[in-house]
């Protein structure tokens, strides 16, 4: 079961931003721990990170018909990226939304997102964990 | 570490329900396969159904002190119940909501939670997986 | 054919409260008249009040496959008890909301029914008429 | 005891419209058996359908006076026609308010009524039914 | 100078509606004491009534060209009809609203006016002398 | 009969701002023309403008049973000052508002009036012309 | 292939009102090169206008089985005139909503088609060329 | 003079859930001081205390003649339970609403109380005082 | 202790304006017997009344360092005047809004304080008494 | 005369997404199509797509002085990219957006668009046959 | 070059109010360094502070062609005062509209300045300097 | 002192574009001039255009813990693009926004900033020279 993980916009310097809201474990080290927690889950997992949104969704249309599930954390593209929801509901396999933080105990326009409509699921506020257990969703649907 | 499961009003009828929603598994089937879950994952899980608002409420103050982690699908009392709200403030464990179905793809008032601002995180769409993955946090948290 | 009537909040004070907008006549002596027509039109009639949602909802719980349709008049849940909203979408017999003043004719949260979507229809401002008129509808389909 | 009955635009193709929503029966004969109905409860009916809403108010202006009560179903000038709602507020008898479909459970604007307001009752949802319903009304206030 | 009146729905039942409101004179009683009070001011003065908008709009198209000022009192028509507005949008001459009773000290929907923002000025609240003050904008201008 | 005028903010500028809007007069030479016209018509007349709410308040308190009737043209304030309405709201005489420009066809926040709903009426549009008539209001009604 | 067109209120004076957003050309003489077009491209057509909504109504009614596709231009009907709404959801056949001008670069309340939703589609800011292009789809179609 | 005091959801916790809001006095304590205090103002007091808003409305309908005042803090319920609201508008007996917290300076939904209307007054703000300055409006009255 | 009291516009003509929402006793007189009631209390008290709200902020700027608490009925400024606001929150003392009447219970402007977010607490409905309850506070906190 | 075309995100992936709104045919084939039928009108066709807001801006920017007229399919950037607005407010030619699916039939989101105020035009809801008339209208330009 | 600055309502309380927001430095000794600052770039400047909307508007009045430039900090009067907006729009000069705090990082109400649409421009959140920088501007255009 | 200023979409056709509204000075002349500015106050300087959003994301993450100050003119990115603002929260040094056009006296939708809130200030309206004040901040901050 292949699994594509993507993470959009200021991602990329986690543990640098708000440490309260997302604690304090950088980028590319998170990225490793969840991939050898995918590969413990017998899991294979891709991981794609930009601050575009135009290269978001071409990488999603290169997933097409190649991943048997998508995570995604669409950072702040979450509350206005029509086109990322356009791109995602191409897509035929389940898609979870990722959000670190509890994002309805911030700003009032994080509330919103576009995106969760097309998605299957959302998981938020459990902050990294967020990411293993989207894992686990698709290692139960795997057994 | 100790885990309880609260389900709000009509999760008593899962099964009989809008299917296409929230799967085909029957309520009390459903409760035992999750304790079965949380024990081999080394937790120990209590959980309580109820249709009264004010039941429910009472429970919660029973749990002060008594628990690790609460898991809680308030089902409709999600949308309006403040005072449900007010009784999780209260808690000073990690509480995590579940909602089976995606609440962002039906109707326009399932997509306000008065409970969110107050949870810890936020499990939806998942559908009774969501249970799982709930107590896969707190097992996390527990290594 | 078996017909359940259920009653919200504050029905069973029926005359004392805003004799202007909901007659004079006193709750129990209304529903034996209801019932007595029922009767006369052939159908069965049971009936229900209760002042916590709670246990309207437990009661519809009861009534399923126990019933050919239910007449709610919900009294003030009407506006924001999606817990019974959902109860009554279980239900597969007709439901038919009573509401005995014409909400739209008074404050303005009385115009927002939440129980309306999932009724099957409803008949406001007719006074203690309109438990009468909800009969007719069953008996009009029994011929 | 006279009645009298108004529909409002699009309603003289009733049957051919939407029949998921009100039913296949079509509009003279639905009258027909209307008026025979009415007959049988001793109250003397009479109706009147037109797509211009000049002329519907021109018709309530000669019922003044003419006529015990008002049964009307104005269609889509449900939702903006001040100007029948004027009218309807100088008649002195008692005016229901009729919708063969459950407006509440369609589009959006098809919730907010200006008529209502004005209206005596409302009887909706419950299909061609709702005219021997209001007939019923008057025939009860009759005994 | 040539001055037109037209009046909209239901202004024909003058008198008989909301005394409260509008005052007891019957309406063509009042036209012809406006028309007397028009021809001592040295204006010529014709006037049309409507329950249909599209004959109040078919005769401000005939006026083009041919009057030197509007009275406008468009009832109900004041709060929805666009295509009036349309067809005032085309005359080329001063135009001046007349409501007789205050519409700001009455129901929320009679607060807007899509006639207003396409007439000259406004006169409301002063009952029929608002028909008279309007003839003296005219007067005063004449001189 | 004594009627009196008042003028708020900015009005003492009148002829010198927004020419497009408001004519081209000057402030203390229209009001002498608006006196005269008064007295032509056998009318009291007194004035007071001010740019203070707070002088305008006490000025009204100053006319309490002193006047049969008053004109107020109250400038900006007409869209924020509660203060100003509660003060005409005490007096028992009629209160007639004036805007010398159609307030209607220009920035939203002028179509609101917190004034309008404890006035008697409105004139607004017609320029100064607008004084002319509310006098003439008084004195129609003196007749 | 026989084509409809009709043209709400005011259209008939097209080329005296706002020349700015609807150009030069008189109407009867747009209609007959709008016919000469159609002929040439192999289509049959009709046309109406009317400042009547509900002869508006009578008329998409009479069309009912008689035509292959309607082209409408309502005029301001399209803003509030729910009644046309249901009429054009009757008809089976495409029905495409024309506007000459550029609705959305306009007043507010333009931006608002109560008629779009049950359209095939829109061409709208085209000025008279709409019409053109409107009959070109259905010669398309043709094809 | 009897005066009743009742206390909804979550209150039985006071001095647990936000002593910055509320203090830290505890429940029972308070109500004994509030109790004492009441005796010495030469009042009669009885008090009541539930999470349900069921058991609240049943209590209402037993103080039925039988009480000369009302205290109630109605916790969350203040913010949605318009069955609340129908109870105590049928009490005849002046109702004051205490909050302990200033609700205005909260989260946004806790300035909306669906009770206010039907409240005779309300004291907020002002802590476990509130209750006593309530006691006082009824000594005062009493004198 | 000393406690300042301000009213602001209009409430100097208290007993005169809607006695029914602010009962007969005149202003002055009110002032006399809250000053003797404070003074009962062991309380020292002075107070200001204007209608302008520039002479309010200069008297609160005044107060700076010499009070022990303020209570204040802003009359209609308290529904839009941010500079009292700002003016209030400089203060380091309690601030207890009062207000006569119910404004919950009147026109909706009247239920938005700008002012009670600064406030410490409110007191409203409780008619002339408010001011005793106000005092009553401070009495209390001084024991 | 030379026309250029833009589309953007995600409909290169046109044929594969929602066939239901947008028709079978894949995207390249589909832009061969039109610039063959552009050829046949004596157009000259350029075009260019992508999923990147940025590049889009670019082109456009490229377009300055080089084209007489702009067909833009904006895909979801229609609901949100003011930046793609202030681009194409730049271009002094006609510019027409064109809509597969009828936008005003969809999620409500789809409804506004922040590009057509300064569009020239839309046509939208006819399908591929979109382009085809966008181009006819240059054509009827060009004669 | 003479530039006038005008100070709203407490900011004479500068430094004392919110140092967080607005530094530590007293009032007098700010407009001080202000003029200082105005004469070394070879500006002339004037003062006004007043807690009083009338006094400043009868200042702006005095102002009429006596300046070239205004600088303004109206304080609260920024979110309500459109007699204050009326004022500005007369004068024909440059104004700047200053707010030493970043009124778009606090109170919501803050972000709505009914002043800033008649202003040239503003310059927010950038403390004392902001005079600093409004006087660089005058002087930028004085070169 | 180290300054970055970006600028973003559109901003590199400064110049051509809404000439009223942004004067007539090209974009590479404009940065030339403003560097020349910066060196004579002592600050280095550099600059970046970008009309992509996820480039000029990119360029702030360059920047962290290279810059003293940030200056930002987002085009109108400053609307929509949350990515961008939660970019702009990571840098700790001052941001300030800059905008040359009065935003506030424009389309609606452009007084919205998403930017605002996570910016020291904001200096909008003053043209070219926005730029420049925006530098002697800093260079005031740098004495």
């Amino acid at each position: 079961m292949k699994i594509h993980i993507i993470n959009g916009p200021n991602l990329n310097l986690l543990g640098r931003r708000n440490p309260e809201h997302y604690g304090k474990l950088y980028f590319p080290e998170l990225m490793n721990q969840v991939k050898k927690y995918a590969e413990e889950k017998g899991l294979q997992m891709s991981c794609f990170q930009s601050n575009h949104e135009g290269e978001i969704i071409d990488d999603i249309h290169k997933q097409l018909d190649q991943i048997d599930g998508l995570i995604i954390n669409p950072g702040a593209l979450t509350h206005y990226s029509y086109a990322l929801r356009d791109a995602l509901e191409i897509l035929e396999v389940p898609v979870i939304e990722v959000h670190l933080s509890n994002i309805h105990a911030r700003e009032s326009f994080r509330r919103t997102s576009v995106i969760s409509p097309v998605s299957t699921g959302t998981i938020c506020g459990l902050g990294v964990k967020g990411y293993f257990l989207a894992l686990d969703y698709f290692s139960l649907s795997n057994q």
